[in-house]
């Protein structure tokens, strides 16, 4: 999981090389092949403007496809997303409960490296933020994480992928990958 | 829901004006009827200093009447409240799982202001705060919405009702009960 | 509960002189005894380098033993273990659910106090720590706390240890086991 501006694409894609036996299924890309198919929205970034019902019904029907996803997975999804009128949770616990999940892992980094990575990003259609939404997103999500760890008893990870450490968040998301693979 | 001093009450009667069919029902003042009848308090203040077995079984009857509300309703409620030794939980999971909620709607504002209001509102019975203790009271809440999040799959939504903002987040609150009442 | 350095064990030793009919569980001693029966660890800083399924399995059955305790009873425990890959629940509802706990105490200090107590504590096998770390730590446990709190229903208590305020944290908590023992 992860805040835009994280990073989290770029650590994943550099953590899971060499790793061949596992998946990746990206949360996002499953909700929006859905709702696409179902003519909701015809670009990914405007997910977050359908009516919250549609989205939650949405993500329903992905977490139907995630159960079913055998071998070792890697699922690629958020904490929670940010539309315009506040933060849906990205894993309810109703859902969460039927996925078996060994880590939670969040990755984040320090909240001007992030507003700075936002507001570089000319290639997806993102709101203005300040720096104090950033940090009030870091919260949101720590907060959410820490519920969902509480509510399945696995391990809550944070990874910080601060300007120029991305070798460091890359070394440290390997070394769960590994650790989980071998138990 | 909103900490004391976050003008909770201020920004709710400046947003539900035009929307005649939502009813806005005060956990608060329903627990101080039924604390009240039982003249386990007479100022209510004092609610914060009952014993909190007793705070409990008022607010699981509370809960109980409400249950039963019917139509469009706002709860006008806290995450938490603070009283003499610790926070007890606004919606404990064992009554939020029995209220049908959408939204989950914090009121909050920067720190420095909320102290202010509090050093100058000398109409409750306030204890002496610090901007540490407040900072404290915005992340434990901010945690707590969270968690009831998680629990019921319902949106969250903090809005900041800074010092001359407040017609912003009127305009917010407004956007969010416009938004439920449709879907 | 409480933080490595937040003076957790101190401020419950001063809180507990003459309460003779509390007794307390130490969560950690323990899995520690557990799994130093089954020959996992030789010494208590190593439990949080056992594999995270090795150490949920320990802290079941920990909990279990815990299920059956009588009398009044504080649990001395964790929010959450700080691990190399990240931090363990440490009452996760699965086994909150079973322990019937009225409040959720956590001893906390300022991030700065903690960063100087770990520092100088060298008789515990500790791993290097940064400001933001602890920050971090102050976080993440403030925010299972919640989570717990949400959960069980219990009141939620943070006192605050900071460097040469004990008297005020043992009184803060003296107060808290006074108030739980008469209702």
């Amino acid at each position: 999981m992860g805040l835009p501006g994280a990073g989290k694409t770029t650590v994943l894609q550099g953590a899971i090389a060499g790793f061949g036996e596992w998946k990746v299924l990206n949360y996002g890309d499953l909700m929006f092949e859905i709702a696409k198919g179902r003519g909701l929205v015809s670009h990914r970034d405007d997910m977050r403007k359908l009516p919250s019902k549609e989205q939650q019904k949405v993500q329903k029907e992905a977490s139907e496809k995630l159960e079913k996803a055998k071998g070792k997975v890697i699922l690629d999804t958020h904490c929670s997303i940010h539309s315009l009128t506040g933060y849906m949770p990205g894993l309810p616990f109703e859902q969460l409960g039927k996925l078996p999940v060994d880590y939670l892992v969040f990755i984040s980094a320090p909240a001007r490296d992030i507003l700075g990575r936002r507001q570089r990003d000319t290639t997806r259609k993102r709101d203005m933020v300040t720096i104090e939404e950033v940090e009030q997103d870091i919260l949101v999500n720590t907060a959410y994480l820490c519920a969902y760890s509480a509510f399945s008893g696995a391990m809550a990870s944070i990874i910080m992928n601060a300007d120029g450490k991305l070798d460091d968040a890359v070394s440290k998301l390997k070394e769960i990958i590994k650790k989980v693979g071998e138990e």
